[in-house]
């Protein structure tokens, strides 16, 4: 398998800095990581897209991102592709990049650190030996490779701020493992059929709440004054929102009428949300509130911004949410 | 043990729930619960105090359940509290009672079920007998018992929509486990001495905003119009935010400017939040947001609404918020 061309895109993150006076700042190039872990061969090449710390890593970094993997996969020399990222918005650029390359015919493999690669004792030398590892051996998709488990983009969720097992893959199999340069597959991803041609085209202007007891239905209703198209709620449970007092069916189905897209999904970070188990989900459920069942929060913000960027048909929005696009819902 | 008095104090959930035409509705009473699992006994008295789905509990119950508690506990006769609750907002209010309450006698244990106690394989039958065990070994203080594990009222978080085992301990030891009417004590919590007495004043103008990437510096900005005196704010990784091209830091120390307190947290599950690390969490810092630690999202929220309650003094703010008032932080 090292006959095998890799490119590694790097985009900055804590695997990248190095120590200033006002904190950690990500200023390595790929080519100084590759040298680190001493894979500076022909084998692997090295573009340097941008270099951020992923807390500002945006809607318009995916595209960027999207466009340079599409462009890279297209020249056919590349078998595929590692990109070094920050691993505080990691799983929500993996879940977007799964949408926008959906039926990406090369393995496309995120990675990071805990701390700078520099380091000697950092996770990044193995999580970068081990991306590369990965993407000589998955096939066509988007995946994280963390802490030695290798997990489908659009289910990875960072859980932990400092262990080297940052990312877990929620309700859904892990892809694969990679220990000592020893990769073994645990599950191939099932192949979804995917006929229709996608733009690159996103909506930023998607907003999330997660509901606390007391939110104020005003702050709901503000999500509209602030030109946004598409709401996630993260509700009680399976669906849950205050029906009494603070009435937020009211600001949701208000929401609605103004031709906002509401999306229900669940604060608890594994299984499924379901609106037509509990009677206070019902109301919303009944006026066109949609439910991301077992998705992420990540994958259904990302999934919204992109259903939203292609069209404003409410019927077309909704079955492009519910459909299982790249395995990121049942 | 069994010489002890136990008072069961009912609120609703799905632990009381019977099918209606509408969904699941809590309709059982205490003693309709205690009958089922063959505790009817005078050891065990029961109270209805409210019988509502938990995502409809806000902070107003709040205060009619601690009063309720506090008057049962003045009583003297009784050694330990069963409040059964619904699941869904159960990690939040026993991290409100934990303030509410402190420095209580008397162990005050919640329980619930994902599936209504009257259903014959329902874990409510488990948990509310093995809350009744708890309550009568636990110390005094506010836990969760749930699907045979005793966690910290403080710390407890539910984590599964569905399983049995729908609560974990975040970042602190599990109390107790009760296996088969079998109670053990894994780790006691360390008893915090808090001398001063505090009223059960709560402020509910708390707001959380949980970001995503292209959160809109707008949807921040409205908290203030909302009539928000606190603002907790998940962000990604340790503590990071977008500071370009959507700048929340313009809008959060706008915020701050305004009187809002800002708490930063993370909306990692587990570890800590730290402002300190890395160069985009700084200029917060500076400007006077206070990190949450390793305090969850539940603790931080209801410790905000709690500590408003009682002072409006940024500094006094500050100090109570950064002291380990009853477990829920290092």
């Amino acid at each position: 398998m090292t006959d095998k061309n890799i490119r590694l895109i790097s985009t900055g993150g804590t695997i990248a800095c190095k120590p200033t006076s006002r904190g950690l700042s990500p200023e390595l190039t790929a080519r100084d990581m590759l040298r680190v872990i001493g894979e500076d061969t022909d084998r692997v090449t090295a573009t340097d897209l941008f270099s951020m710390d992923s807390s500002n890593i945006q809607p318009e970094e995916w595209i960027q991102i999207s466009r340079e993997i599409i462009r890279t996969a297209n020249d056919k020399t590349t078998d595929g592709i590692v990109l070094t990222h920050g691993t505080d918005t990691m799983a929500y650029t993996a879940s977007m990049l799964s949408f926008l390359l959906l039926g990406i015919k090369i393995p496309v493999v995120l990675t990071g650190a805990q701390f700078p690669i520099i380091n000697e004792d950092s996770d990044g030398r193995r999580n970068l030996k081990d991306a590369i590892c990965a993407a000589r051996h998955l096939p066509g998709g988007v995946y994280i490779c963390f802490g030695g488990s290798v997990i489908l983009g659009c289910r990875a969720v960072k859980t932990h701020t400092l262990s080297h097992h940052a990312f877990e893959s929620i309700n859904y199999p892990y892809t694969a493992t990679v220990e000592n340069g020893e990769f073994s597959l645990l599950n191939t991803p099932s192949q979804i059929q995917v006929r229709e041609k996608f733009s690159d085209s996103i909506c930023p202007d998607v907003a999330l709440i997660k509901l606390i007891p007391g939110t104020s239905p005003k702050l709901l209703d503000s999500v509209a004054d602030c030109g946004i198209k598409g709401l996630v709620v993260e509700s009680f449970g399976m669906g849950g929102v205050h029906s009494i007092r603070r009435d937020h069916n009211e600001s949701l189905i208000g929401l609605m009428k103004k031709g906002v897209t509401v999306i229900l999904t669940s604060q608890c970070l594994y299984e499924t949300a379901s609106l037509d188990v509990y009677e206070v989900s019902r109301t919303l459920h009944d006026a066109g509130a949609i439910s991301a069942a077992d998705m992420t929060t990540e994958a259904a913000v990302t999934k919204l911004m992109w259903v939203l960027g292609h069209t404003s048909d409410p019927q077309r929005i909704k079955s492009l949410f519910l459909t299982n696009l790249c395995g990121e819902c049942k």
